[in-house]
């Protein structure tokens, strides 16, 4: 759940992709593009846009074709990771090349990529080259990011510091894009960008962080969740890379055998044992103490950058969301 | 082969590409990138870019960086589209799927659609907003006749102008953005990017024509071609849509029936019986008759654009070499 004072920013987002002529009369490739995009989702990055952009002279109106390209791109990722990870389900939904096939997720994701740069079109030149050049970079990072995240799933000895770059180039980046966005638009921080930028990258790093924490020690009232996802997929979280950098030779080494294949442990019981072992090498109070100085850098940057009063009063009700996060 | 005036643009593209950061020490993704890139080719789009920016006052030396964004965005389209054919040999060499896997394949093809972007970051913003804008909406069209080729696989009935359509979108349009790209850079034909866009098209056109033309009855004596290999992958080429205009209702069932799979026909009887039909329902000499007519537009266009003398003397060489082009 989102924190409710962004549901204004999520109503006007969900009105303005409604609006689009490739989501009202798809064709071609746009058809599996309108069912990605329209296949719901919290929209958290196009709403960060819409929140910096929201400064209490021009309001956000004009930052929702930034927003949409946020979206747009988040998108294209989806669908092309869902085909690398052969995922076949995404939000309740058979992913594109599950419900179609391989060539249009590939094609779509290709597509849609591009709409995100178009969606920019409507901006000044000025603007709208700096907008391209800041997605540039940022995307290529991702593609980067992508590719490490691809590249550790084979290798059991990953560290905390390689982790949190994969997180920051895969994930955190399109964050600090989306905070940049919304400053370029506005205005007002127009000489900022790189704080701003650096501030949204924390917000994604926290973020992923959180995630990784919650899979396991989140609210498992809601939807049914399963405890420990991440564990059964052998994902190696902050929780596994902490647990590397503190435990003994032993613990480590169970920790290594229990992510290996070389054994038939009943699910139960495999995420049982690693969250024990998460446990006794306090990975868990390392990860949520990690957690809690990210949360206080935001708070001390908030209060650095000239951020207007209402943004301030905005992004400290965020804050104070993410501090008691659960899912 | 190309004509030899274009040589000396050959060089100057080759020398740049080879001073590129991510060709001389290449990681992560950049390894099969620089792989492809390098790989070799004919570079006729870049040389189109450099041709048309080669006016007598400025050279083409800063045309470079955008002779490269058509090279690596040929190059993305070339990466995806092998895997999605699941062609195993490029150029002589295995193609990034076959050589590492699916997944370097899509993201190294995501990454070079970046790159082609950021290949652009030199030039001054008024300008670089203008070449990305175009990138826009060419990748897009693209990604659109990309995804006509693959559909028009599973339909036997596709006509001239549908197959038309096709080529335009998947291959004549990036001719077209390499001649704009030309006219921006050199700065002399500013007012002219429509004219000097469609001149691009065309000549994109008249080459994807050809193309289709000589695999049946171009000049067999290089590299041991083999005749007909369009034929023998029964793809639908410029002829099929043609003999299937002109053609008897019962020289179109047969020729239906020859590209079905219903049949065990040895190769060279398909190729045989296949260019029959091409010559009783006169398809070669409409084809024929259809480059030579291009052909006359292309050199009545040259004319009506302002070109300078010396861009002037360079297309018509080059309309006198693709007129009589042998592979």
């Amino acid at each position: 759940m989102l924190p409710t004072f962004l549901n204004a920013y999520f109503d006007s987002f969900e009105s303005y992709i409604q609006q689009q002529e490739f989501i009202k009369n798809p064709e071609g490739l746009e058809i599996p593009i309108a069912y990605t995009v329209q296949s719901g989702g919290k929209r958290i990055r196009p709403l960060f846009v819409l929140l910096i952009a929201d400064s209490s002279e021009f309001g956000y109106a004009k930052a929702l074709d930034a927003a949409l390209t946020v979206e747009l791109f988040h998108n294209f990722t989806l669908i092309h990771d869902d085909f690398m990870d052969q995922s076949t389900l995404r939000r309740g939904q058979a992913t594109v090349f599950k419900k179609w096939n391989r060539n249009t997720a590939i094609l779509a994701g290709d597509a849609l990529l591009v709409m995100a740069y178009q969606q920019l079109r409507r901006y000044r030149p000025k603007m709208r080259v700096k907008m391209y050049d800041l997605l540039n970079s940022v995307a290529k990072t991702v593609c980067d990011g992508q590719y490490l995240d691809i590249e550790f799933e084979s290798r059991l000895e990953i560290n905390s510091n390689q982790y949190l770059d994969m997180i920051t180039k895969k994930t955190a980046c399109l964050f600090g894009c989306s905070f940049q966005f919304g400053a370029l638009v506005s205005e007002d921080l127009k000489n900022k960008g790189h704080e701003i930028f650096e501030l949204g990258l924390l917000l994604g790093k926290i973020f992923q962080i959180q995630d990784d924490y919650l899979d396991i020690y989140g609210d498992t009232q809601n939807f049914g969740k399963v405890i420990g996802g991440d564990i059964r997929q052998r994902k190696k979280t902050i929780l596994f890379t902490q647990a590397m950098k503190l435990g003994t030779e032993s613990q480590k080494n169970e920790l290594l055998s229990l992510y290996g294949t070389n054994h038939q442990l009943n699910e139960e019981i495999l995420v049982e044992k690693v969250m024990e072992l998460f446990h006794v090498t306090k990975a868990d109070t390392a990860t949520k103490a990690l957690i809690e100085t990210d949360l206080e850098t935001f708070d001390t940057q908030i209060n650095k950058i000239g951020f207007s009063k209402s943004q301030k009063q905005k992004l400290t009700e965020l804050l104070l969301w993410l501090s008691k996060r659960e899912n």
